[in-house]
């Protein structure tokens, strides 16, 4: 049984409802990268340091705009210091499912886990969030905002772990969420874990 | 129901392997990229084209070694185009399984296809070689024969496709099989075929 499941995933490829949706089957915690990011920035932050990247989160880091900005000052490598620091106390506790934030990278020798990658069609990236989280952007905006972000997780990626971006070698399983279809990737996803 | 998959796979990942057991659990037929070759080489090459290709393939074709300079004359490229026919052929006719030679590429505009990818980790594909298709040739000499495949392949798929070799989103699943295991591979790949 893989007790900790670790998913990486596109903007908007529903990687984080999958995510959801397979801690809630397997009884197990699901964190988020906010979640992350707000236990680290509590716990290592001064009140002024956490409301400075407050304002990068709302402004940037939700939607992953200035993900990469965000991380080329000494605060900010402290920030990624302080949320591995927070990825692997969660890993500890096992049984959990933790989306984002290079989590395969920075439990690569822990025993009993997935990584596990979600991609999919952008079109069909634009269509979830369009439905969803970005209801009043239109679409060509939601398109280059994607673009964006997709370079940004790469850049971000490449920049502090010896891995890259969705390249299949460093995950266990990969799964295009357009054609799978979600409640499949669930299905996959829970059969890899037992 | 998926009536192509195709499957895409490092050197020693068990990706052919997998592939015959996919299409026999699903009573399909299996084509490896010896068979596209001689269909494509028997129906469009000269007999000393042939001879000369063949020579090429009991050299470096079969182990992959001079993968991408075989095709750097424009013999190459005729013949690259006649393995693009054959697969396309033997997709006309549906429920098959297609290892080898960029098909998820050559067939991304086929219904009904699932594109699979297989990696798995180095020293366990130099295990797996050395037990079965390498037994002769020391453990050091596969690695560094891995890592020119490797090379091979990536070059050879950017060369000729729109996609790159081993990225996630151009595949609809992609599996590591020294993780997940050889049946759980084939479990995976026949429940997301149906």
């Amino acid at each position: 049984m893989k007790k900790i499941i670790t998913i990486s995933r596109e903007f908007g490829s529903a990687g984080g409802t999958i995510g959801k949706m397979v801690a809630e089957r397997l009884g197990y915690e699901y964190y988020d990268k906010d979640l992350i990011f707000k236990t680290a920035a509590k716990a290592n932050m001064s009140p002024d340091e956490a409301i400075k990247l407050d304002e990068n989160l709302s402004h940037g880091f939700g939607f992953g705009q200035s993900l990469f900005n965000l991380y080329s000052s000494p605060l900010d490598e402290k920030l990624y210091e302080a949320q591995k620091n927070v990825i692997r106390e969660f890993a500890e506790k096992g049984n959990c499912v933790i989306v984002g934030r290079n989590a395969n990278a920075i439990l690569a020798e822990f025993d009993a886990t997935l990584h596990v990658f979600i991609s999919a069609n952008p079109n069909w990236r634009v269509k979830y969030l369009k439905a969803d989280k970005m209801k009043d952007m239109p679409e060509d905006k939601i398109m280059a905002h994607l673009q964006k972000i997709d370079k940004a997780r790469q850049k971000y990626c490449s920049y502090f772990t010896n891995t890259e971006f969705g390249v299949a070698k460093y995950y266990d399983v990969c799964l295009y969420s357009s054609v799978v279809g979600i409640d499949k990737c669930v299905d996959v996803i829970c059969s890899l874990a037992k």
